[in-house]
């Protein structure tokens, strides 16, 4: 991601050295890098790849070496930005994890999920372990497929990290409800929240009914915060820099959850229609809410700044005008007379691209920034961010899936300059002219769908020569993934199918009557 | 609206006496009643008739005495709940208004607007109103038709008012922007919100492109927050008693808007098929807003509640023990250990239409509630419920309606029992009976509609007989207002037309190009 924040000092890697921070805390520079810089692992770089994938001038295309590295033999592409930063700020990971159940797997460690993941570093090990856990598949285990997409920005740490660890923290998130999630009785005595009949003293008790989606979608929006506050966390004893947005598909138990908190966007193509399944967290989309929070808490603004919008920046010469303005609770707009307060910066501010938070960010969730605030003041950013995701399942098992039918995830440098559909046109077209067992098949997709938003240096910039419009400047990074590949393994095995089916049918609850509701004066409706 | 507060004292007009109030302020029995209890004026009821409307037995279905009262000749029904209430707490109003502005009409009141409307109550006036408005058709005024249904709960006096008043509170909002609305060149110099050019010294200035839309959407947000915080001052001096849900429908510059503060609903029915215009705001479907505030403003608890959701209750023999929760950035479940805070009342608890805020109410938006306290409590409710309404336009002139199509508004006594599709079957069969231009045709399918509702009383109580199911022991309110009447007459009057096109296509302002930030440290994207 380019331009999200306002670069102070555009050597990216220490650029928040530049902004005043709290005494206590150590200076970033003082620190090691918590990972050194790198690119996915499953592209297999080696140190002088990723020195010629950095040519601003050249921009190279990086692809897998070999496809079948990722899970489905998936496609991946990615190209750095036009010079807006030294380094490619998008990461990407991909892997499969699987969790057991502790009382009933007693030759594995309690109650502690297993990796056979290859997080792309395992070569021809995944897929002899993917034949492994066909061989052991039993009752007890929950197989997941992992993919993520991490823009970065202001630095490389915070996306690096969420590269590298995200995908631990969902598995261990799940691992906690791996007793509810694997196909057993739930033990109500350990788990009154969706145990029955305890002494509630007060008549018929109940419990909400909460089923594995839930659990699963309750495992990934925790393993979001949680990964949030690792960085946190370790940013007191690491160099971690900037922040990042994340995209996450996790499929699982017959289901596709896409997890999203940035403007990176996942799209699926069915029958060659593109479907939105993921919407962008933006200043503009994201507004209400700013508005809301600055509303309850003006502090935050450090009378810097107004949570009011306005139809352009006013100057004193406004002064006692009329002016139109719009607060959080509304999405028209209305006339007020311009005061003082008005002719503070507003808290969101600019169109499209250029709308900022407090004059400093683009984008509103992810991970980091935890001590990013606005130039020269003390006016933190972090407290109007949220690594909270929003969720979109989709249920695999619902319908057949062909092999033309694939998920394209991509960081906004793609979606910048590309349409969905366009985008999915662009892939149909590439997907025509390989055999669908070819394992290079969607990585040439992949390739495709970027060189087509990177297009080719023209005198002054980069242009999208077929189409004669601007080319993309940003990091661009996106994934192809075949859909039919789950759908079919899940189709040929009844234990998985099964599983799927109790998670859309089975409920962890039978009990739906209401509670009598204990307060002294309760009223039947 | 039954049951939607737990009523303390359950006849209801005075009840709200029983909570603690704050000392400084008068009793409510003290106070005069600011309206007393009425029927919608169009009803034109006897006081006799208005006794007989509230047999808790009968329960007789209630219709305009003249149909072409109403706007359009729309059908408008009500019938009174089944005992749980003394009154019909359901009010109801429709009225056609207009702006104009004052420069172009020295010979009215200037800056003021002009209520053309019937609101009910002036006959046979209404047509000739609406003839004069015709005769004197011209370029600056705006004319619009409004209907309104108030579910009140708790009393009776918030849903009068508004249905009193939320119309010249529409209209004076549209009043205050009726030089932007009225097809006039927009003079910057006063209005530097849309104007262009001032003085800004910081290189280009620009500004958001704001629409005829965003400015109707902007009026009638801001009437809505008016119309309570009307309520709020003047409960000081007069007896305004309870809350009440708004749910309306403004016909004006060639769009339907549908503002929606509450959980009425509407719902278009078009070639005989449903589409529903609004969407229910309840407890469950505001848990995240309300739990984001308790979280922001734990005070708001006053440490009785907790912010979390829990699937049951939990008692002192829970803690300790695991339990799932969710929280306001969660739509999931997640487990965790229970602690003595857990133990505390949910903000949010029960399920369906026995879900409540605070253990006191089970709506989330609309007017009053101002001293309302939890029984036995100081906590307020007000702070967790909001007058701003959700705004979903609809544009008139995008497709020619047909007599059958028609918008049917109506309090929640109606869609508790009734799904969307079965309501527009139940109009759609009613339709068949009469010739289109019948004015009785919308009156008596509202009639139908609220009588499938109501069913009829069967020992035990009230049941729909056609599908042997439980019905709705509610007030129910519904308008049926057909569709081809505003479409025809802006077909049919090219000024209006001209004007509607105007609202969709010619932008406020021109200008688009961003404007260069005024910070110092800004950087191209």
């Amino acid at each position: 991601m380019i331009s999200r924040v306002r670069n102070v000092v555009n050597s990216v890697m220490g650029g928040l050295a530049a902004l005043p921070q709290p005494p206590e805390r150590p200076q970033p520079d003082d620190l090691e890098l918590k990972y050194p810089y790198c690119r996915p692992e499953f592209l297999q770089l080696s140190q002088d790849e990723i020195q010629v994938s950095a040519d601003h001038v050249s921009r190279p295309i990086m692809v897998p070496r070999e496809p079948n590295r990722l899970p489905w033999s998936a496609g991946y592409a990615e190209v750095i930005n036009a010079g807006k930063s030294p380094r490619n700020e998008d990461q990407a990971a991909t892997t499969q994890l699987s969790i057991s159940r502790p009382a009933r797997t007693p030759n594995r460690n309690t109650n502690k999920a297993n990796n056979k993941g290859n997080n792309g570093n395992s070569g021809e090990d995944n897929l002899q372990q993917e034949a492994m856990a066909e061989e052991t598949e039993e009752m007890d285990e929950l197989h997941f497929t992992y993919f993520g997409v991490f823009d970065g920005h202001a630095g490389t740490g915070a996306a690096i990290m969420a590269s590298r660890t995200l995908h631990y923290h969902i598995r261990d998130k799940m691992a906690e409800v791996s007793e509810l999630l694997l196909p057993v009785t739930y033990e109500d005595q350990n788990h009154p929240g969706t145990g029955s009949n305890h002494g509630s003293g007060s008549g018929k008790p109940s419990s909400k009914v909460i089923t594995k989606e839930h659990l699963i979608i309750g495992a990934l929006e925790r393993s979001f915060c949680e990964m949030d506050s690792q960085i946190e966390r370790e940013r007191l004893t690491f160099r971690i820099t900037g922040g990042c947005t994340a995209l996450v598909a996790v499929f699982v138990l017959g289901k596709l959850f896409l997890v999203n908190a940035g403007d990176s966007r996942a799209v699926l193509c069915r029958n060659g229609e593109a479907i939105p399944m993921s919407r962008d967290f933006t200043p503009e989309s994201e507004r209400q809410r700013l508005q809301y929070l600055a509303h309850l808490h003006p502090h935050l603004l450090y009378n810097e700044f107004t949570a009011l919008e306005f139809p352009r920046r006013l100057h004193k010469t406004d002064l006692g005008k009329q002016t139109l303005y719009r607060d959080h609770t509304m999405t028209g707009w209305a006339p007020k007379t311009v005061t003082e307060d008005d002719l503070k910066f507003p808290l969101i501010f600019g169109e499209g691209k250029r709308c900022r938070v407090l004059a400093t960010i683009g984008v509103t969730r992810g991970f980091g920034d935890h001590d990013l605030r606005v130039y020269d003041s003390h006016c933190l950013i972090k407290p109007f961010l949220t690594a909270a995701p929003e969720i979109q399942t989709y249920d695999m098992m619902e319908q057949r899936f062909g092999e033309d039918d694939f998920l394209i995830m991509a960081s906004d440098g793609l979606w910048d300059v590309v349409a969905n559909q366009d985008a999915c046109n662009v892939v149909l077209d590439a997907l025509t002219q390989f055999h669908p067992q070819d394992p290079n098949r969607y990585t040439s997709a992949a390739q495709e769908l970027v060189m087509h938003a990177r297009g080719t240096l023209q005198g002054k910039g980069w242009r999208r020569p077929a189409e004669d419009k601007p080319a993309s400047g940003d990091d661009i990074t996106a994934f192809i993934i075949p859909m039919y590949h789950y759908g079919n393994q899940h189709l040929s095995s009844p234990t998985l199918l099964s599983e799927s089916e109790e998670s859309s049918t089975r409920e962890m609850e039978t009990e739906t009557e209401a509670e009598a509701d204990p307060r002294p004066d309760s009223l039947d409706p």
